[in-house]
């Protein structure tokens, strides 16, 4: 029976039934993590035999480099080689970071505050600066631009990526909309793989702004959890399609294909773009650590050897992504409590609580020992107007301990909407 | 018979003979150089077995994290404690940033002039902020304050480090003097230690801007070239003595103890300034190559293992410097031209050509075939006032190439001198 149409008598003794629960839990002592998109420790051993490259003696590059040195700020020439085709540029389109995407991204947003775009106008001269911002979102995408004053824009999502309608006309209107986070597929937390449609449009977007530009954070561009993925559209050939091929800077990383701590990052986008950066790129660094670059290469040798190895992550993570659909579908859809997403890949699940409830929900289970990612953080500013989100990261934890915290999230999910149909 | 004494006969046999020495060298097509700082191949292969420390299949840091994942945004633990013995300072006193110490540096400007320092007013927010900078100096963090626009003051050295009279004078009477660069141990490129005194006195600075900061880059505290060396006194030590702890920010690395492209870069300072600092950090990145930390951690143990380990890069690099100093007191001293460092330590020496000959120098070797740091590199705006100074940095070369190039330097030396006295 849907908790909507139960009697208050019902909803009481349905509330009361899950409190008891809730506080056999709380006696339990739990102390599980999932706040964030952590790869778990059978993942950490999957690129172990990565630090064995070395056992050969070669530290020489292609381009004669002995990556051992300082030198070659972009990176070594077969890094460039190989993460072109991870991210859809060509190798004179990219530069290797280090072990940060979101380094890399800040480094894109503080340069266009200190230096302009393309010789613009430095982003710090203006009043205003204003960025939009796909919601729900990742938290630290928004930090990047709260830490440098940007107003952020909500733009609602749909099946599709972003609300593009709505993207065409502000952009189109205000000069001082200077960019947009895209998560495009898999969007964290929803998991929503952009649509051709929705990519030829961004491709296509003609901003008011010459220096808007579209911070294409394709973060989870090979990690699948189905065997027939839906791959996005290529944005640059798309954006070069359209004449407009420096509207787009594009970001990845192998932090969840090998670490998270110690994997590489790269950016790309058009030629004059990455030219333009890297001449300010070197003002702050002599050079990345080309052996972890050389590192990566040597061990996959090729992309499809990294595609192949993405596979023995998904064996690692679906039954887990599996766990939390199987227990929302069990304990929450015969209430008709709550909707979630269904991701095909990415690091997250979406929980859309009854509206308010996200905090509490967030609070209660911390209070027995689960910590989530803090309700509100999926919004600008850390504010979900309606308080329903949750970000769902079932990635970390092992999966016995999945199912304790699922069904205990579950559990405070019940609470908190009996509550809430109780006070109205 | 000194240059200075001898007749333009004299002079015009001097320089024809020198010039039929360098037009052999030029026949040779050498192809050599010696611009940059580089450890040598031999000095790279040193460190090489600390890429096997992970054979053991342990990941665990002491804080129970595994450094494969994310987190840890200052660095592990035991990385914390080892390396606040490489640079001086306490465990809650230090951040483990990522293979480079120059973009520590960047990072700590960029945040005061987007942020300002520990409350005060950001430095963007200033008309116009001042740097002193000691010269001849590293041209790299020039390069930083250059970026952000600053105005860059240049204070002599002398044999004790900076002027001191000078920069007390200058900081207590300008609020918009905002920091200072300083390579307190064998600077760069003079080679210079600074004297208990001038460490003193920088200590007990009372610049009239709060927010005034020493940009202490202790590139290199264990870099000797004697087997008694002289070491600078503590400079946080000293401040706190004064009161004063907030003054400075020390910065170090291993770029030339292990790897230059792959090392581990610090930041320490007063629990106030670093605290603050992690705050910001945290919003572009996660966290560090934690691995690496380890991975350096793993493989000396002890701080004093490090300390053994640098004197096998001084086997490898100090008869390069003698050959610098040698080449340079036979062919150059016995003409009286120009004058030289004798370093004790550090990556370079600095050679003072007579006035106006540095830039025809360098040019000179360039179109012979051997890269010298650009004449004026030493100096902010790559200006040298005298066009004297030249950087040589003997560690990179073999050292029967080294011979060469000296060999041609001082050749080149030679008619540029003499040039100069005919066209007097």
């Amino acid at each position: 029976m849907y908790l909507s149409e139960m009697s208050k008598d019902e909803l009481i003794s349905f509330r009361e039934e899950n409190v008891k629960l809730y506080d056999d839990f709380r006696a339990q002592g739990l102390c599980l993590n999932m706040a964030r998109g952590n790869p778990c420790k059978e993942q950490l051993e999957l690129s172990v035999d990565m630090l064995r490259v070395f056992d050969d003696g070669e530290f020489l590059s292609k381009d004669g480099s002995d990556v051992r040195n300082y030198g070659l700020l972009d990176g070594i020439t077969e890094a460039k080689k190989f993460f072109s085709d991870m991210i859809g540029v060509g190798e004179d389109e990219i530069i290797i970071f280090g072990n940060s995407s979101l380094n890399a991204m800040f480094f894109a947003v503080q340069t266009a505050f200190n230096k302009g775009v393309l010789g613009s106008k430095p982003w710090s001269e203006y009043e205003k600066v204003k960025f939009l911002c796909p919601v729900p979102g990742y938290d630290w995408h928004f930090k990047v631009t709260e830490y440098f004053g940007v107003e952020m824009i909500n733009i609602p999502m749909t099946a599709d990526g972003p609300d593009m309608d709505m993207i065409e006309k502000l952009v189109a209107e205000d000069e001082t909309i200077k960019g947009i986070w895209c998560v495009p597929q898999y969007s964290n937390p929803d998991g929503i793989v952009y649509s051709d449609e929705t990519v030829k449009r961004f491709a296509a977007l003609k901003p008011k702004a010459e220096d808007f530009r579209i911070f294409w954070d394709n973060a989870y561009c090979i990690h699948h959890l189905t065997d027939s993925p839906k791959y996005i559209l290529n944005i640059l050939e798309e954006a070069k399609r359209c004449g407009n091929e420096n509207i787009v800077y594009i970001f990845g990383s192998t932090s969840k294909i090998t670490f998270p701590g110690a994997g590489v990052a790269v950016m790309g986008g058009s030629k004059e773009n990455i030219d333009s950066l890297r001449k300010y790129l070197g003002i702050s660094i002599i050079s990345y650590d080309k052996m972890n670059q050389f590192r990566h290469v040597k061990y996959f040798g090729t992309f499809e050897n990294m595609l192949k190895h993405m596979d023995k992550h998904r064996d690692i993570i679906a039954p887990k992504f599996k766990v939390v659909s199987d227990t929302l579908a069990a304990e929450l859809a015969p209430y008709g409590i709550g909707d979630w997403s269904d991701p095909k890949g990415g690091y997250f699940v979406s929980f859309n609580a009854p509206e308010g409830c996200a905090k509490k929900i967030v609070k209660m289970c911390a209070e027995a020992g689960v910590t989530l990612t803090g309700a509100g953080a999926t919004f600008p500013y850390g504010i979900d107007p309606e308080d329903k989100n949750i970000r769902l990261a079932p990635t970390y934890p092992p999966i016995e301990d999945l199912k304790k915290a699922m069904s205990l999230f579950t559990i405070c999910v019940k609470i908190a909407a009996a509550d809430k149909l109780l006070e109205a």
